[in-house]
């Protein structure tokens, strides 16, 4: 027959080989997208929050800091700096009164609804905004909920989101251990606490020519900042629990009606302890086992 | 010619067809490599340290998290738990005071090498620890350096990598700013600061039966801990400026001996402000503008 004519042959080859080229790129395209799956589904942190994500990647318009200084400072005039020291004594002193204060803090779930007066809470958080930031750009924004109608709206989109946590991440188990995570869901602090202090991270600032402004650490800087709250929250002798709602940011920032730019990093609920208030009967490392010395 | 058989032609538009595919296919994976150089780009956070990332994402072996509680503190005992409260004429003064203590600190560049009692430095790392962790995990080791010679090895790596990133990023500018930026990045409080204090994150934990244990939001954890780390610091009449060494993280963490779960995420220099001291003329945010009442 023609079609074995004498070169036939030699595109039937031909054809061979660009399959097997064709068959082994879609074989590599195939791998790729395999590891690039695992990939992701190793690197997904399920506690964190889609909408917590540090999105200042994106805005890398300035160079490194290393020591959160502004290049404006270059600019700025520096002033001399002397502050109040005290003698020895004092500096023991002081400083194991302050770890004993720090010390007696726990966690507490249990917040009574006993007024507080407003200025003690504009004072933490003065307290709160003293604390450094990358390039000094202060990125926090603290939003303190005292409505009753706001706080239960909060209450109502946290338990939720918690509920479909719990479900979704529970399982199987989910109707057995019913009972007892409930306790966990059920965030009664939401409508008690006289005040919720809800910190959001500015990931970007806004420029005075309505540019974006890279907010260097900007997590971290509200972090530092959310201890310092936690200090003073103390100091007061008010008492809170660290929360970072999972999930609920896009709703919280929506229904406080915060920027695109902030994002929720932690929620206080701020209040006295209620009478029947308990903690777990934790204990804290000892020095020795947090402290290295060289 | 026996070429041109009756299929020949067919071969011939099957081949063209095949190369077809095969350019299209090298075409499309070429627009994902730069897509993928484009988007790791846009990506990049030049001012995060490799060895600072978080890695818990290797390790999600529990549940989602949001009040940082352990799944263990379910088997703990609860107790009561009655903290000290003060009058409302008390808690208004303590918190006006505490405000007013924590906004004299300023980040502070020049340290004097006056000795400073170690026991001092010890409650200020006690008062820090008792910050409030993920899951109660405590994933923090503070390290002590007060060896001269350790000291001014940190302060070379520094230096050294800090002189890269100016001459990196410089580029042209690098020999016209020389004299400007060389007060950036010569940190001779390395040297004088009595004490620097290293505060390494556990990125994961080790069980007893040695597995890893996840540490659940450990940068943040570990942030709050370095905000009462100030507070403490300021409390005490010591300064210390924030800072995080950029790409330094892994020389010091092996000059300094420490596990690979434990990445480095501040260096505070600890001392008294020397007498020279000054710091840029700053004005923080007034509270209008970091707080909102709802």
């Amino acid at each position: 027959m023609a079609v074995f004519s004498f070169l036939s042959p030699f595109f039937l080859a031909v054809i061979c080989v660009l399959i097997i080229i064709i068959l082994q790129s879609m074989k590599k395209t195939d791998g790729k997208k395999e590891k690039g799956e695992k990939t992701s589904k190793a690197e997904s942190r399920p506690w964190v929050d889609e909408d917590l994500k540090d999105s200042t990647e994106l805005l890398a318009e300035d160079e490194e800091k290393d020591e959160w200084q502004d290049s404006d400072e270059e600019n700025l005039t520096h002033v001399p700096f002397s502050p109040r020291r005290y003698s020895e004594q004092e500096m023991l002193k002081r400083s194991k009164e302050f770890y004993e204060l720090l010390n007696q803090r726990r966690s507490v779930r249990f917040i009574s609804d006993k007024a507080i007066p407003r200025e003690v809470i504009d004072n933490i958080i003065r307290a709160a905004g003293t604390s450094p930031s990358g390039a000094h750009t202060e990125p926090w924004t603290f939003v303190v909920v005292e409505d009753p109608e706001v706080k239960h709206k909060i209450r109502e989109i946290i338990e939720e989101e918690e509920e479909i946590n719990y479900r979704k991440r529970m399982g199987d188990k989910w109707v057995n251990d019913l009972k007892k995570l409930k306790t966990n869901w059920v965030k009664e602090y939401l409508d008690t606490a006289p005040y919720l202090i809800l910190i959001f991270k500015q990931v970007y600032g806004i420029r005075s020519n309505n540019r974006k402004k890279t907010h260097y650490y900007n997590e971290i800087s509200v972090s530092i900042a959310c201890g310092i709250l936690l200090a003073a929250i103390q100091n007061a002798g008010l008492v809170t629990v660290t929360t970072t709602p999972l999930n609920c940011g896009p709703r919280l920032r929506l229904l406080l009606e915060r920027p695109v730019n902030e994002k929720l990093l932690m929620l206080l609920p701020v209040g006295y302890a209620s009478k029947d208030a308990t903690v777990p009967d934790l204990q804290r490392k000892p020095l020795e086992d947090v402290m290295v010395v060289v």
